[in-house]
C-alpha cells in the first residue's frame, strides 16, 4: 500500500508525526496445536534481529485468549522497509525454522499510521 | 483480562520485557460516512491527552483501505491503567464530543504483550 502522505512533516489534531512513518501491519499467526509458545519465541527472536533495522519502528508480539494465536503489530517507516526486512540471510533462516510451526495467517490489516503516542518524535 | 505474568522481569527468546507491560488492545471504529478524518482528529487529541499518562505505552491511530475505518492499537502497563484512563474529565468530554461520529466498534482483540521492538526497555 503506497503512502498517501507527502514528505513534509505534518500535524493532525495537534499530534506531530513524520510522514515517512506510515505503514502498519497487524495480523495473526495460528500455531500448530501446543506450539504457540515456541512460535512466540521465534517471533521475539525476529524482533531482536530487527533491533538493527532503523526502518522498523515497532514489532510487537502478543498472545490472546485464543489458544494457538500469536498476534504481531508492526510499524515501519514505509512499505519498502518492511519488504526489504525479509531479505537478510539470518531473517530468512529464522523464517525457514519457524515455518513448520505455523498453520496459517489471518486477520491481516494493512494500516496507514496517522500518529499517536509511542511513536518516535 | 488479568496478566498471567509475575512481577519479575523475564526474558523470552532473548527479548527482555517488563512483566507489568502486558495489556494490548486492538480494534476498529467505524465512522459516520464522510467523517473518518474528523474521528481521526479526535482520537489523536485523545493520544495527546494520554501523553501525561505513564500507564499508556502506545496509543496509535491508523486508517486503512476501508473507507470509514479507524484502527487504534494500544499498549498499557496493565488493564487497570487502561480502565482508569477513561475517568479524567477532559477525556470524558472528548469521548462525548466524538461519540456522534462513531457508528460502531468491531474487531476488538485483547492481547497479552509478550515483547518485541518498540517497547520501553
Amino acid at each position: 500500500m503506497a503512502s498517501p502522505l507527502s514528505d513534509a512533516p505534518k500535524s493532525i489534531g495537534g499530534c506531530h508525526y513524520s510522514a515517512g512513518m506510515t505503514y502498519g501491519l497487524f495480523g495473526k499467526f495460528s500455531a500448530q496445536p501446543g506450539r504457540r509458545d515456541d512460535l512466540v519465541t521465534y517471533l521475539l527472536q525476529a524482533a531482536k534481529l530487527l533491533e538493527r533495522n532503523s526502518g522498523c519502528i515497532h514489532y510487537i508480539v502478543s498472545t490472546s485468549d485464543e489458544p494457538e494465536a500469536v498476534w504481531v503489530c508492526e510499524v515501519w517507516t514505509n512499505v519498502a522497509a518492511h519488504d526489504a526486512s525479509l531479505e537478510p540471510e539470518d531473517i530468512k533462516a529464522l523464517i525457514q525454522e519457524a515455518r513448520p510451526l505455523i498453520v496459517g495467517m489471518s486477520d491481516q490489516t494493512q494500516l496507514t499510521v496517522q500518529g499517536g503516542k509511542g511513536l518516535p518524535g
